[in-house]
């Protein structure tokens, strides 16, 4: 299945699964409600009701409000070996807070303080079910599906400091979507391969494969769920393969009128232009 | 006012403002709430209605689930020119989530899979309007007031990886409590000199004055709402002063049995046995 929240008419957001020509609502008010009800899985199969035509319709992040968006630093075998580090012990943990996201044909905003804006395609984990200290299988099934994840960062601000965190939490910076693909439809199921890429202006500026994670969806289900609950609609950014704009010589930023596309294979495409902050 | 969150016995929370011998109800299911209502203060202050006796009552976390707890690293001014370091010019960002939250007497629950819980007693600033890029004055009316945090660290956790996150986001570590103090009650208003002190079992082992902030309450509203929209209810933890047992020599860490108390005058304190976690 392909689960999302759409923008509706009235200004509110509605989950809805969305079929080749066609979106089926899913009555709540968005996705994170919807994996908040034990059975969703279920119920979102099962639902028939048409909302609105697919075409036009305005995606929210995937998970408006997650209570938590944990992300994942270094995470791509080769990027790791190529930049030549060590491959490291423990996943290296940083957080978002939900104020960042945007859906995923919205405008990323660069504010006017950073002239250091760099593009992270990642592929973002969405939990499905309240897990604390799972291992194996039960870790397995807390993953509700996967979607992409651009995890925009003002690399000027994050070397201010030894803590990454105002590097990565600027307002809506960071696209989450189009939608939540689960498991089932994916090469790989909760450890998938698939291709993930990004381009600005059409030209490829990241391409790897997340069959190359370190640390894969499950096993960071299972590191991140040991010090706290991953609750439903939680996300997991699980890091970005090499490529980034800072890293290149000469290093390369985003600019005002670009557009950015984020795409892992399966799971759909963010494509979002950057704009000046329009009250900064 | 002093204003707080207590379960009652349904199992729920309620706002109160706290009198000297009874709580006043301010009919909203926590301070969160409350404080996301315009007119919050005067509402507060006109209320009249007791719902119980103070004496007994369950202090849940002042704030039960802050959108954002943003804690700061090293800012007390003393402690980093004895540790031979020059001042910052940017303060240090890390958060914690929601769920590492406790109530004022609740206890911390002492992780199986850590061997380095040490205390940092610290001033939070509690947000009470939404602001962003906020400067000067309308920083200062963006605090509703504060309240003692105790940062809870995993040490051996915070030093895995390069970022500090996952010594800092354990379940059940983080008391926030007992309440809210609004800024009028406290000498220097939205820039207190409090003295903020620990106890392990009664002996003192951190003891300084808040007026030593380098960054202080008014400059981090200032700071972080430039990155994004800060809203009521948001935590701002201001950092610890120097007496962490990771830094004594002998290093000292938290023992399953003990009581911390964490304390800052004017804003009353946290009493918390240390106890192992009940379902590991």
């Amino acid at each position: 299945m392909k689960l999302a929240t759409i923008r509706t008419l009235d200004g509110s957001t509605r989950a809805v699964r969305v079929e080749d020509d066609h979106l089926v609502d899913l009555v709540a008010a968005d996705l994170g409600e919807l994996l908040a009800t034990p059975g969703w899985e279920e119920r979102a199969a099962a639902a028939t009701d048409p909302v609105a035509q697919a075409r036009g319709a305005a995606f929210a992040p995937v998970v408006p409000r997650p209570g938590k968006i944990v992300c994942v630093g270094l995470n791509y075998r080769n990027h790791i070996l190529e930049m030549g580090r060590d491959l490291p012990d423990h996943p290296t943990l940083f957080s978002k807070y939900a104020d960042t996201l945007v859906g995923a044909n919205d405008d990323i905003v660069k504010p006017p303080e950073t002239t250091q804006l760099d593009w992270e395609c990642e592929l973002a984990v969405v939990i499905g079910a309240p897990v604390r200290r799972a291992r194996g299988a039960d870790a397995e099934r807390a993953i509700a599906g996967f979607a992409v994840l651009n995890d925009v960062t003002c690399r000027d601000w994050q070397f201010r400091t030894r803590e990454w965190l105002q590097g990565k939490n600027w307002e809506a910076t960071t696209p989450l979507g189009p939608w939540l693909v689960t498991p089932d439809e994916l090469p790989g199921g909760v450890r998938p391969t698939l291709d993930i890429r990004t381009a600005i202006d059409g030209e490829t500026v990241q391409q790897d494969s997340t069959g190359d994670l370190l640390f894969d969806p499950v096993a960071l289900v299972e590191y991140v769920s040991t010090m706290g609950t991953l609750r439903p609609g939680d996300v997991i950014a699980t890091g970005t393969p090499g490529g980034v704009g800072h890293a290149r010589k000469p290093a390369r930023y985003l600019e005002t009128g670009q557009v950015v596309t984020t795409e892992v294979s399966g799971l759909g495409r963010c494509e979002n232009r950057v704009v000046a902050d329009p009250a900064p």
